[in-house]
């Protein structure tokens, strides 16, 4: 048996290489950005007016003059207006280009407007203000955005900017989906008195299509050859296997077998935690990668959280931030292992603060929909003290 | 002009109240749940072995038995077989109902197995262990989810597990966004030297995907005429409205004289906040509410994330969790406007702290792809002070 750590990095030793994809840029979000972007020219690209208002040449107001001739008005996306004189200003409109020959824009509330003068009232005026100058955030050719980068709604605005209405992003790997054992049933389906549906699939599919992942989603039941077939044609087919149930030392615990029969090379079999003790992990030499979760609907979901996701967003080349949290009152956990507990958290002054709500163990599910996420406490010690802190795996967005 | 605070509370006494849809179950992410759910059975609805070995009458153990005949395999999903007797045993798989007659369940790792026969370890075993009791998650007909929850592949997870295939949500409000401006011109145009690219609506139109919605998006050209028709032909439409630029004191700012001639009454104009000061907001009494945001791409940005993001959601009728983050180094900012300051964010060791990336103002929205959200530093001060708490908002997922 291995540690969490260990697993961890056995896991994300073996990623996937995904190929670059275009998508249209307003399916770019959640997307791994897989080239750089670059300013297509100066950014912004000219001396931009930031308010409405006049320009004038700074140097008259500096000798002492405070009424201007309106010469004309510039307004945004037209072309560049000339300032005939000091003695005149022109009217500029936010997002226009400032006039040749003016240096500094002063804004309506601090003029008088009458029978075509503009008089500037007792304020200070200081060079350039109010104007955005060319080339000031990014310079033509610079680049914008480094490959790797999620993209969120701010990239795609970035993206527009310099006209890409297309976007080279990481393909997401093909997913299949596969739960196991006979005592579920379809969602649609009435069990019988000792079955239950089908949620980690549902689960399963919820979180990777919450990433943007489209899964295929399959079952299958306990018997060897069936299990072993479906297995070696699904792992023909993807790139990633996301299994739940079968892996525990059951009599009709028959995935490993059927997963090491497609070729798919056992990396481990159970990690030092709970829950999930039995999570077995192995790679195909040309074929997917296998995550076999165990079947408890609060293992399969810690699974996929602390180890598959984790896995997904690195083989896209992209970071992952940890997080942390405090935890709130002191919590005691025997068994050797490293331990997931469910936790509510808070973020009362600028403190992540995560209060236990362990619910009744890994089949007790119902209590997911009360917590917000996982504190994984380690293994090396019983007694967990209020005020330390610990690894925090949020599966709320 | 009102304060932020203010501008909060106007928007949010003026919410959308949206029908309740049926959505399919693998659909129902990010969805806000519009009835509540109710468990159809007990969870678990059986006595269910929580780990693979054999199922024993406890008193047996207590009386000294250590070794016991294998009566039968009780499978997952299998009807209930009886345990004849206090001197045998049935093995028991994961998920499996308990034996009628058993109580207690002993895993494979504290047995050793042989002739038909099993043989405890000289191990502590405890009445009832790694036995899940009927109902001791949740009682048959009790709620495990409210109205107002957003689902998440948790809650997804329990609804499938009762067998919800379509799921009663909030509906989205149909969304118009509109930009304006002779300045910009289409993602896929060449700008011409005075003219920048449309990207306040691919941000808006992304940021809206993000949470689920699917917007319409236009544009509108510095025509008051068009204007005044497009946005009565708009209004008659949608729910709500959001337009970028055209609302500050500029000679083609023509949004709001064209929002109230559609019917839309002004609420507010002008915020004390930067980016973002010429915020308008309105509502029309049979028609839709609308937020006319500054065109300055920050501008936009932030006021989509600090009015209208919310402003959905607790439409929606969901909690909005607010944040906040400690300053990690101290800045000034002497207006007395509310400022929204980009910033970075850690969490290293449970706290949450920003720092300072404030980049080159409102028009430089190339600084967001280097930020995670905003810090709302209050208007009334010109010194932050590292250390200080202030609510952080967040754009990224």
């Amino acid at each position: 048996m291995i540690s969490v750590d260990q697993a961890t990095a056995i896991t994300l030793s073996h990623l996937f290489s995904p190929p670059v994809l275009k998508v249209p840029l307003r399916d770019a979000v959640n997307h791994v950005l897989a080239t750089p972007v670059f300013a297509d020219r100066d950014f912004p690209p000219f001396d931009r007016v930031t308010m409405d208002g006049v320009a004038i040449a700074y140097k008259a107001w500096e000798e002492g003059r405070r009424t201007f001739v309106i010469a004309g008005v510039q307004g945004a996306g037209a072309s560049q207006m000339d300032l005939p004189g000091s003695e005149v200003c022109i009217e500029v409109m936010t997002g226009a280009v400032l006039p040749r020959g003016a240096d500094t824009v002063i804004r309506y509330e601090d003029l008088t407007m009458n029978n075509g003068m503009a008089t500037v009232a007792d304020v200070i005026v200081d060079k350039y203000q109010n104007v955005h100058h060319r080339g000031s955030d990014a310079a033509a050719g610079s680049a914008l955005l480094s490959p790797g980068q999620r993209i969120s709604p701010a990239e795609v605005a970035l993206m527009a900017s310099v006209g890409i209405t297309s976007v080279d992003v990481r393909a997401w790997p093909r997913v299949a989906v596969l739960s196991s054992g006979d005592e579920l049933v379809a969602v649609e389906e009435q069990p019988g008195p000792f079955q239950i549906r089908r949620s980690n699939t549902e689960a399963l599919v919820s979180a990777l299509r919450s990433m943007g992942i489209e899964a295929e989603a399959g079952h299958l039941p306990d018997d060897a050859d069936i299990i072993k077939r479906e297995i070696g044609r699904t792992a023909a087919e993807c790139d990633v296997m996301i299994l739940s149930g079968g892996v525990s030392k059951g009599k009709y615990d028959y995935i490993p077998d059927a997963l090491e029969a497609a070729g798919i090379r056992k990396l481990f079999h159970q990690v030092s935690q709970r829950p999930g003790k039995p999570f077995w992990f192995g790679v195909g030499s040309r074929g997917p990668v296998a995550f076999a979760l165990p079947g408890n609907p609060v293992s399969t979901f810690m699974c996929f959280y602390r180890y598959v996701r984790p896995w997904l967003l690195h083989s896209l080349g992209t970071e992952v931030k940890s997080q942390a949290a405090v935890l709130a009152e002191d919590f005691k956990f025997a068994p050797a292992l490293t331990y997931f507990l469910q936790v509510r958290v808070s973020g009362d002054g600028g403190v992540m603060k995560a209060w236990p709500a362990a619910g009744g163990g890994s089949g007790d599910f119902a209590n997911l929909a009360s917590v917000d996420g996982f504190l994984e406490l380690p293994s090396d010690r019983e007694v967990f003290r209020a005020g330390e802190v610990f690894p925090f795996l949020a599966f709320r967005p």
